[in-house]
């Protein structure tokens, strides 16, 4: 009886190598990502849709050397238990990254990461995998392709909210990064000539408006010019407390959210413009108040983008945004398998 | 010694056919390329590198149908003596024009152009060539890329000043029309959002600015608000008298200008900033007083774009400018051959 099962059995395997059932019998494929931050770092098997399927994560600390940190990573990406099947690596990293060689030039937050050639130290240590590297703005625009567009769009933007204002830029189904990797700097599009000043050197930029610090600093203004109140004595303001207080449907605190979207919809009118994609998606963590500023960018945006490229692009809040960074990196690594 | 000859003649075809010389014997590539303007449509013959081998141009007469005007084109494009040897045609026209299917859904200037069929009219007339239209900014740019940047550039934005403000880009060497095919409108940039009202429905915009009309309209409110003199009771303010009386060393002329270049580099690092292009060709009528606005309009670009963008992005004035439409309307038929 046992010999007549292994026959059928044997029968069996003769049978589906003979109809080339590779496609049937095929594993899904995966991809490892990794997203570098300023506070810690996330590290997943990614499959080809952009589900992840497993990930950890690790704190970062900046007093760490590139090299200690490399080797954190190699370290925890071999625990995974499907690191043996996979072949590529992707990293998305803050900062001025030069793509095509993975060489991280700097990086605003990690200021011990200079002309440091992550793609290469990182393959050393992972011994026949291919690793590719890219800026976080564009890693999480890949992401935000993959799973907030349904991929239907050809030519998506992606707008990150938070601390500044970033962006990434997907053209022809491909990650765009320009001519030397800085493409997609949509924080600073300047909105006003005369604006106030920016970090970057220029004024005037969206970023100089929006920017969570200085968008704190114009509401800290506004309450003494007026002398309107939106939090007691003791309070902390920021975008959390100040999404609070529109959720609770304080006035004021909307009404600072409308120039939120003002000056965000004009900086959204200008992408429009110039680039008539058919997908913007917004993410990053302010974008959780959306609620409260879209409106205000879509009017914007309907009174300053050209009607026919204004009613092509879809706009979309991500779903997806604290995890956008490690599904982009799997995707880079997918992207350029 | 007749027959001698001959026999060596047949000789020399032999050798020519049995080493494969169709190289050495290839004629040149050539294609027929239609620009339609407002006032006149040239048309002409090309070839690969994007020169012109011989050209006409006839006038354009608003009153006409567009199916008359397609009957004249395609009846001159006949007379060239090429006429059997092109296999395609390229056209490019202003408008809103659906490049896909070759269909203008309108063109501002030109009011009986509403949702023709250009490509699909012109090959019934052409029997068995291929027809490729676009936009003339658009157009515009590819002409740019090939006769400009002498086809080093990976990504170029071409920016055409005259009576409005247009603009083509290029991407990975490829014309990029957006997903509407209204990308490019570098024009409608707002550059400030409390600035004058544009035809667009807008306000602020780079072309409220400096599109002809606009920016005369600003040095007759300067001259009236300072009491300075730029022209004689009776003397024309346009744009070419400003570019003469700068040439002469008028200074209120020349500041003039250097506010035009304000604006212009204010709308050119927005553009550097999102786009990251290698190249950057300025072309249009305007163009040509340069030498007294560029300066200004690069100062800007120093202070609002990202350094790393702006040393890699070459600005350059196109020395084809009023060829750019034909040159670029043939390189068109190329691309889609």
């Amino acid at each position: 009886m046992k010999k007549k099962l292994l026959n059928l059995g044997f029968c069996f395997v003769l049978l589906f190598s003979s109809l080339g059932c590779t496609r049937v019998l095929a594993q899904e494929e995966l991809y490892m990502g990794v997203d570098i931050g300023g506070q810690s770092i996330k590290i997943g098997v990614v499959n080809e849709k952009g589900e992840i399927k497993e990930e950890r994560k690790v704190g970062m600390d900046n007093q760490k050397s590139p090299q200690e940190v490399i080797a954190e990573i190699t370290r925890e990406i071999k625990k995974f238990k499907d690191y043996e099947r996979i072949k590529t690596v992707g990293i998305g990293m803050p900062g001025d990254i030069n793509a095509q060689k993975g060489v991280v030039r700097f990086s605003p937050n990690l200021l011990k990461w200079k002309e440091v050639p992550l793609k290469g130290l990182v393959e050393q240590e992972l011994e026949g995998k291919k690793v590719h590297v890219d800026n976080d703005a564009n890693v999480a625009a890949l992401g935000a392709y993959y799973v907030d567009t349904e991929q239907k769009a050809t030519n998506m933007v992606c707008v990150t909210l938070g601390t500044g204002v970033g962006g990434g830029i997907v053209i022809n189904k491909k990650i765009y990064t320009g001519s030397s990797g800085s493409a997609g700097e949509v924080g600073h599009i300047t909105i006003d000539e005369k604006g106030p000043d920016c970090q970057c050197g220029s004024n005037g930029c969206i970023e100089a408006y929006i920017g969570e610090k200085y968008f704190i600093k114009y509401i800290e203004n506004y309450m003494k010019t007026t002398g309107k109140r939106l939090i007691k004595e003791g309070e902390a303001l920021n975008c959390k407390t100040l999404y609070e207080k529109a959720q609770k449907g304080d006035e004021t605190a909307k009404e600072m959210w409308r120039f939120y979207g003002k000056k965000l919809g004009i900086g959204l009118a200008t992408i429009i413009n110039i680039l008539n994609p058919d997908s913007i998606v917004i993410c990053g963590g302010v974008s959780s108040a959306s609620a409260y500023f879209m409106d205000t960018a879509k009017k914007e945006i309907k009174k300053r983008a050209y009607a026919s490229a204004a009613e092509t692009c879809k706009i979309t809040i991500s779903k997806n945004t604290a995890k956008l960074g490690l599904i982009g990196a799997a995707m880079l690594a997918k992207e350029g398998k």
